[in-house]
């Protein structure tokens, strides 16, 4: 009847293991957000005595987690300490992106360095699955063939998707601007270590969390492609949803009597704010890729764009008064292609909130991560997965994985 | 640096003494839900000694928090097990109630009983918060008589206010419907043992969470008293916003272009689906405390009250696609007025969500507690405050307090 009160993420009891492993995870934690750094500076960090930290130390060098930059102050009594840092040749993470008119691939180390990438532009609207997979996973095999050369073992292959996904599989459910329904990719993707799907505005909100400065721990991220998503970041953690499908802040009625919408709906978010919405309302034709251009003809003034872009920002100022009164987040940050439309974006999106909302208005800020955000959260995932459970990393030098 | 990786609520750090507390509250939180039981039941429910259990039972007893029915089972080999129950004359918890057209106050005991109450009727709308403190404070004197009768200690007050409170304080930022601003209510109100004061719907939500059956992790409580709020409960906890006003449905925008609304908006949900909208458009006089007379008028069959209540179901239905698709819950559940209301709201509002949403729609629950959730609500976050911390209690006999 009674459950052990601490489950480490493997399920393994509360027991000498599961405390090793743990403290693995924080040794490596430590180094990666704070390091080079001695053997003595991380006991002192974690609280474990020095002869402890040494064991698990050396441990993670011979998993190839970490490694030494040589003596540090040699003129110090006793043994010299060696500065530890992460390893710039150990395992790394591989994020793609599936997006509506581009595919694209990186390779992260656990230092955080993107080194390598390879994309590919390429109109992806109502094309199969099979065939886009097997495109990416052609990119997927250059980024690794580049990991071989610089002696990187990648650790799982994270995938960001424009659609929803089903919480703790691999099934895209809906993509409505590729055309994709209950679509499992896990046949589908090369078979490496670790292998995860997600939302591509849930990758790209956990970007902004574990890549962005001085970014609070409950806030609302609105990303853009050719839908509009939003992921939800309270207490530091990502709202999921029960099915996995939070965040759907393109489908928010925001007209109600407004145009219909792929959805089943009326008036919602995207028909108003979305990129083909908003390339009709600027008199552009509405193909792909193009908010280059939208951001280019608004930057030389031209009118219907800027009243298009005015309109779009009016209309995610509604959606986000409803999101601001339901969550009250600390700020809401603009990413994806929204944060390249910003400058003609907010003053009437800042407009609407400031009307609709009593008290001060709540921030919007623009990440600075912009369109790379999807990516990155996901080859970062990889690594954090590293992080978080070393001894799991599949190498015969770390015991219990 | 380091940080102790366990804080109990007080703060103490992970040792014996924190430990003892956390298993004095595991002792509570087990006879309380699943007693009367034996300590040997205690015992290998918890994971503990028997006698262990039986010094942290020695101890709640002298604290009057646990009381023995006396020997079960003499026949059996060994000292007779005594069934042991929540005490039914220990502390107990004082909820209170300030709407816009009543007061109310209750006593609810560590078994969960309500076991005083004491509630009236009296037009509350554009009063100061002094004369309504001073009638409330009148009502909970009562209760506590009541309480000194029947041998119970008050253990704290919790006050549940239709409007927003800053997180962590007793200050009532806005009540639009009160027309309280700014209101730090410490100072008028009595002081016992534990004060606090909440947003009525979370104090709603919370109920549904504590003593609803068979209710999920995830869900949104939609309330409405003169004013429409909601909470938003994730992994059984709620979600309180940075500021602690998260959840305020009804300035949720449903036609962005509707009549103005007192928080500064336009076409908000309150101007749709508030009591006051509803009462005006079936032709009714917008005065206090109608909800039960539409709900008869309904009953009987007035077409223009069921068209009231059906488009006032609309508009919920299109506030709460935005909020099921930005949130994904389990489901959605009417409670407070809206919960008397519901059979001429729902065919719309379900009609709503369905049309709007891909796929099957959020199911729609109605609160058993009614009217009935913030106030129990609050007298029951009292007693969970004293299962969660039983040493805590101000109690002689208790040590470590």
């Amino acid at each position: 009847m009674t459950a052990p009160l601490h489950e480490t993420r493997a399920g393994t009891p509360d027991t000498q293991q599961g405390m090793r492993r743990r403290n693995l995870s924080r040794v490596m934690h430590t180094i990666a957000a704070d390091g080079p750094m001695s053997r003595a500076a991380v006991a002192s960090r974690i609280g474990l005595t020095r002869a402890a930290v040494s064991t698990l130390v050396d441990e993670l060098i011979r998993a190839g987690l970490l490694e030494e930059l040589g003596p540090e102050r040699p003129g110090r009594v006793g043994r010299p300490g060696s500065a530890l840092a992460v390893s710039g040749r150990g395992p790394a993470g591989i994020g793609a992106e599936v997006g509506v008119d581009h595919l694209a691939v990186c390779l992260v180390d656990l230092r955080g360095e993107v080194r390598a990438r390879a994309e590919r532009h390429v109109s992806n609207r109502g094309r199969a699955p099979d065939p886009v997979i097997a495109d990416l996973t052609a990119l997927v095999e250059q980024v690794v063939e580049q990991a071989d050369r610089e002696g990187l073992r990648p650790a799982g292959l994270a995938v960001a998707v424009p659609g929803l996904v089903a919480r703790d599989t691999r099934t895209v459910v809906r993509a409505p601007n590729l055309d994709w329904h209950d679509t499992d990719l896990s046949p589908l993707l090369p078979s490496l270590h670790r292998l995860t799907v997600d939302n591509e505005a849930n990758l790209g909100a956990l970007a902004e969390l574990w890549l962005g400065e001085q970014v609070p721990g409950d806030f609302v991220h609105v990303s853009a492609e050719i839908g509009i998503g939003a992921a939800v970041v309270v207490d530091g953690r990502l709202l999921r949803g029960t099915r996995g499908f939070a965040g759907e802040l393109g489908h928010v009625p925001v007209h109600p009597d407004g145009p219909p919408c792929a959805c089943g709906g009326r008036g919602c978010l995207e028909q108003f704010a979305g990129e083909e919405a908003v390339l009709r309302a600027a008199g552009l034709d509405p193909g792909e890729g193009r908010v280059g251009l939208l951001a280019e003809l608004a930057a030389t003034g031209d009118a219907q764009v800027r009243q298009a872009l005015h309109d779009a920002g009016t209309a995610l100022g509604i959606a986000l008064t409803g999101t601001v009164n339901l969550l009250d987040p600390q700020c809401v940050v603009l990413g994806g292609a929204l944060s390249h439309l910003a400058p003609w974006l907010l003053p009437s999106l800042r407009g609407e909130l400031e009307r609709r909302t009593a008290g001060p208005a709540c921030p919007i800020a623009i990440s600075p991560l912009g369109s790379e955000g999807p990516l990155l959260g996901a080859a970062h995932s990889v690594v954090r997965a590293v992080l978080d459970d070393p001894a799991g990393v599949a190498n015969g030098s770390v015991n219990g994985a």
